[in-house]
């Protein structure tokens, strides 16, 4: 049967959620557990790619296994082979066909940016801080330039070698709540490092070091050096995946 | 002059605030940062002792010193000789009768409680988990009991050697945000753990273990036997201090 699996992971510790060779990955850990539970190790499609350091409060994933183990008691059973910075939320059955990545509409990423000269001693690499002051309704008006189908060049950083840059954004808020600045963006798909740059260009313009026009000249240019600076993995969360359209149930 | 400063601790690895023989506390790092800067090491008020692990967003102390540099500047100066997980807030002049302890009107204490199966891979350490379901309704309803002046020896650990058990709670409330239940007093003092002792009878009371009157038998018996368990300490934050009375400005 095909398994859908919701993962919430602290990324410090990992080099994405993707089996590569020069580190440890958070897919190579839960197929760890997955073979100490099931005695197998089973191909796993995982949602999106993350980079390293990057966490995720909603991450899904799916696998083909047989087992009796009822799905409610999945999460329970995985989480003793699991190390604590990685949590099975969720365990369930879906169609066959069914595909992490393929069958997501839209991924919605987070960036925690605390604009404040002082760090927190409870939120140790779970944001990045910035201490200009930083105008988050400036920064959200300026971002509603980044709303719809553009070309997306400009914000991507070099050594990817993908050709097709269009991409299309659902929606964009900046907000503040205390010192915290929350970026939230929902997509169809990304760019390498596009969310860290996005938020990097708006960090510039909230702190007056670049007019707001700027994201429609990069837009434009498409030339990488028009944006701001990509902002550190310890900020950002991947906070939702959409398998409906926006307006759906998600 | 006397300098009022403010803290934020990750109380996980200090044996509390106070200084004493057996382990690292709070107290002794900020004297350490304290002799860095000003070459100096002044006694040091803390406004409440904090047994081991507990945290605190708000933790305020004053000590003596002369020194040229700027309040606005201290925080800055100090955080850079204190470790991570303590950090000076704000500092400022008071008069020089003041201190930190014995001029409090009250103290508000925050205990998070995780109901869930499920740990959180972001929180390690700042809150306690309680898989049954808890009526955070009835929790709130039944707190209410306790707010007034009461003889509390009844929520007190044995080994206090404390005569006079009766305090005042301001107020008390239990709400529920998600999964994660928040308990919120505010008493003029409070006995050996007894913020964790009243949370602990309250949540046998959300999850159906003892009736709601076991508060009101509680307190008339003065008995430890008819309380419920002490919580541990990491879901505990001393989260204000107040140094007007309540309704003031705190």
């Amino acid at each position: 049967m095909n398994i859908l699996v919701t993962l919430a992971f602290h990324g410090g510790a990992y080099h994405g959620f993707q089996v590569q060779k020069n580190g440890r990955t958070v897919c190579e850990v839960f197929q760890d557990a997955l073979e100490q539970l099931l005695g197998d190790r089973p191909d796993v499609k995982g949602c999106s790619r993350t980079d390293a350091g990057v966490h995720a409060l909603d991450f899904k994933l799916n696998f083909h296994a047989d087992t009796r183990i009822p799905m409610q008691k999945l999460p329970l059973a995985l989480n003793r082979y699991l190390p604590a910075d990685v949590r099975v939320l969720d365990a369930r059955q879906v169609p066959e066909d069914f595909h992490a990545r393929y069958w997501a509409h839209s991924k919605e990423y987070t960036y925690r940016l605390k604009n404040s000269a002082i760090d927190s001693p409870f939120e140790q690499g779970l944001y990045w801080r910035s201490p200009s002051p930083l105008d988050a309704d400036a920064m959200h008006a300026a971002a509603q330039q980044l709303v719809g189908t553009h070309d997306f060049a400009a914000f991507m950083s070099a050594g990817s070698s993908i050709a097709d840059t269009v991409r299309t954004i659902h929606r964009f808020s900046v907000t503040r709540e205390g010192d915290m600045v929350l970026f939230k963006v929902a997509a169809d798909g990304y760019l390498y490092n596009m969310v860290r740059i996005l938020c990097g260009t708006l960090v510039e313009i909230g702190a007056g070091r670049m007019p707001a026009e700027g994201i429609a000249r990069a837009l434009e240019s498409r030339k990488r050096s028009d944006a701001g600076p990509t902002l550190p993995p310890q900020g950002l969360f991947l906070s939702h995946v959409y398998y409906e359209p926006e307006g759906g149930t998600g």
